[in-house]
């Protein structure tokens, strides 16, 4: 039995670990999970995950969950693919590490709130958000991604210097989150925006915007049936998430 | 100029960087911050790290800041340390690198409130908090290590198996933060227990309680002159991050 990956593209690491495999031309069956349609339809990435969240990988008897740097350095170095994107030099790969770092804890802990106050909140609560919220998520995204360019990107291609790494491709899923739910922060920042266009060519166009397809048609999601279960789960916590 | 290593050893992520260079005998110049003095002493740290914060690493010209997963490879790499460290393995590091970003989500997201709680906000606030709060920190952190002992432990000697990873030693540091503050979690928990007895032997016990001297003598801490300024801007971070 080969590799197998259990994604929902509608998630940011499962989008990182899609385009990463894809791109690099790694075999693997694509498991498709549907988070927000409740456990029946998930039933066998809930095998695989622990604690049945997506990404999951499964090879052979091996499985990692919801971990993708995990998952996307074990893909790097099961199907040893190109030097760049985890650099063998010490200091280019510490400056991956040390990006992943910071990455989890400031832009992924932003950039997502934008898709769940315009998006999900409303989905699953039935009622909008008052727009203070979202000025306030965005202040706080706004100040993140002031760090991103001024400490990591600075005048360079890529976050490591003039290859992509993995510390990119982490970095623009979660970027374009904010974008699909029409929060263009691409828009006045042209240093951002110029690496965007450079990581969208490294990966190939084509499949980044395969890749992004549903999160860049999200308002689609407002029609998907929810498991009322799940919806009676998930809405206090996407309000606490929020406070 | 050789390594230096910036640290407080009252922080968790510095306590690890120090045993894992002093257990591996590493040569490096310790530079002793104090997290909680202000900025007048900690100017040669500020040089280095860019957020102003520890851990951080200087190799020549080479500097790594607040980042501590990031410093402990750089480490493991550049020394060359022993493979169990982070094991050439790429099932047994896949493990390491699930249990780091588990770590970063669960523990280190729990256990060091509970030096808040008791230790530092009483001592920016000059206001104890009421009990109810620390005893929700302690349930959350409670659900971690249920998760920890079953998940990751299982019935293994250490998280991968018969020898001691950075992920012990990442987590030993976090759950000897509560311990020092009078919340002793390894008492009703001997699995757990056994486990860090285990730890301590794996590195040393004279490093082990060296590299803790100053978290286990934390009321200590309550006669240190804090910096007005520091106070001013801490109270109200400490008090937002427990809500």
């Amino acid at each position: 039995m080969g590799l197998e990956l259990y994604l929902d593209l509608l998630s940011q690491p499962c989008r990182s670990i899609y385009i990463f495999a894809r791109s690099n031309n790694i075999p693997f069956e694509f498991k498709h999970v549907e988070l927000f349609k409740g456990p029946s339809k998930s039933e066998d990435a809930g095998k695989v995950s622990l604690l049945k969240k997506v990404p999951a990988l499964k090879d052979g008897d091996f499985t990692l969950a919801e971990c993708s740097t995990a998952i996307l350095l074990y893909l790097s170095r099961k199907y040893n693919t190109p030097d760049h994107w985890y650099p063998s030099d010490i200091q280019k790969r510490a400056r991956v590490d040390e990006y992943l770092s910071w990455h989890h804890a400031n832009i992924r802990a932003n950039a997502p709130k934008t898709m769940w106050i315009k998006v999900l909140i409303p989905l699953f609560t039935g009622q909008p958000l008052p727009s203070e919220k979202l000025q306030e998520v965005m202040e706080g995204l706004s100040t993140s991604l002031k760090q991103f360019e001024e400490r990591f990107l600075q005048d360079k291609a890529f976050i490591i210097g003039s290859e992509i790494s993995l510390a990119d491709l982490v970095a623009i899923v979660e970027l374009m989150q904010p974008v699909g739910v029409g929060c263009d922060i691409f828009e006045d920042r042209p240093r951002l925006r110029e690496w965007r266009r450079r990581v969208e060519d490294a990966v190939g166009k084509e499949l980044f915007f395969q890749a992004h397809e549903m999160i860049l048609n999200i308002k689609e999601l407002s029609n998907i049936q929810i498991d009322p279960q799940l919806k009676e789960q998930l809405a206090p916590v996407l309000m606490k998430l929020l406070k």
